[in-house]
């Protein structure tokens, strides 16, 4: 059979998801867990991998095998991954090619001092960043545009337009939070996308300068890759419903 | 000049406020980075002291000298402890006596899977609650009760009688949130406030048992000291505003 789970991870300690040889993951902290409980090798298929650093309240992997009992995985996983829902999925369920949407949230704290709440899930940004040229900036982004610009020129992806079902930044107080939701995201995407309107919101460049990056331009011409630790893969949408961490 | 600090800090690793020969505490912390920019030692007067692994998002401490510059002082500072506000205070300023009021959010999350997100904050309790039992006990705290049942019997205070202006548990899917604010708590009283009601909430005793210990029962009658964990001290007032972490 076919069964599905919904993981929740601090990012802060591993290498990203996928398996690297001599690195920590996610992939293999779950793997381990999944052929400890199956006693056999248990292969997985994620929704979304996530770089190093970048955390996930809501990822998802499919695997053939029967659902673990919730506490027996969560008692040989390391505190910093959970198993937040496990379940038998419909015959040839695949995490991965089976989601409709993807929805991230990267969080900026813009006092001046750090925060220790938000340390490890929010960048820290003390100088002051103009609100209306980001509100600007994630205006455009809805649509479907050529994001070339925002994933490293060696890459692996060979298609560079996504569908972007919705993108805003929300204001509470001193955090700010981009929410976006898409198809699906090239490697590094959102950490481009935030590092450039970044620079749009410290006056480095214009709100126009960065809507003209969405129709394939070059990598060159974006801005820096914001830092890991702000970022969350918040959800991933199945046309079931399966994914939802609130449910 | 007297000058006083808004403070920010993860219980987790220290041993609470208060200085101890031989442990970590936020105490040496603070003096010692004060210390460091003024050349000499500095001994601060603290609104609450928490106990081994309660956080703060909005301690107040005072002391006489210069306040320090933000990122100064929070350069010094080790990642669990930061100074969010610093300020001349008004001639005699003393953060403990001054206090009108502390507010304190204990926190439990009752989902059957553990959380990655709220481990370092929350009490995981994956055993089903009586919210209403919960909202019953609450409804009695406010107002002025003799609270001799929820602190160790080897004591240093000298009056049992605490006025509570508000106490209420907020519900948030999974994640409960109890709020107080009193004019001052004694030690431990918070944890056993929440210890004893949640075996209320798991139908081992009843709220009229848990409001009758509200008139100076001993502390055998009540329950277990929750986790300090799930504790946070969120605010302390003063006459003048100073000490709201949002402002």
């Amino acid at each position: 059979m076919t069964a599905r789970l919904l993981l929740e991870y601090d990012g802060t300690r591993f290498s990203g998801w996928a398996r690297q040889t001599g690195r920590r993951t996610v992939q293999d902290e779950v793997e381990r867990a999944l052929g400890i409980l199956a006693r056999q090798e248990v292969p997985v298929t994620v929704a979304g991998r996530t770089d190093a650093g970048v955390h996930a309240w809501g990822q998802v992997v499919s695997f053939e095998g029967e659902p673990p009992a919730i506490p027996a995985i969560n008692g040989i996983l390391p505190a910093d991954v959970a198993v937040i829902a496990a379940e038998p999925a419909p015959d040839g369920f695949n995490a991965r090619f089976d989601a409709t949407a993807r929805t991230y949230c990267y969080r900026v704290w813009t006092r001046r001092a750090r925060s220790v709440r938000y340390a490890g899930t929010a960048l820290h940004h003390p100088q002051p960043l103009d609100r209306d040229a980001l509100h600007g900036c994630a205006a455009a982004l809805a649509g479907t545009h050529d994001f070339t610009a925002f994933t490293p020129t060696d890459t692996e992806h060979v298609r560079f337009e996504r569908d972007v079902a919705f993108a805003h930044w929300r204001e509470d107080g001193d955090l700010l939070e981009f929410w976006i939701q898409a198809d699906a995201f090239m490697r590094n995407m959102n950490r481009v996308l935030v590092g450039t309107m970044l620079e749009v919101a410290r006056g480095r460049r214009s709100v126009e300068s960065f809507v003209a990056l969405l129709d394939g331009a070059p990598r060159s011409a974006a801005g820096a890759t914001a830092l890991p630790h702000g970022l969350a893969l918040v959800r991933v949408s199945y046309p079931d419903g399966f994914g939802d961490p609130a449910a």
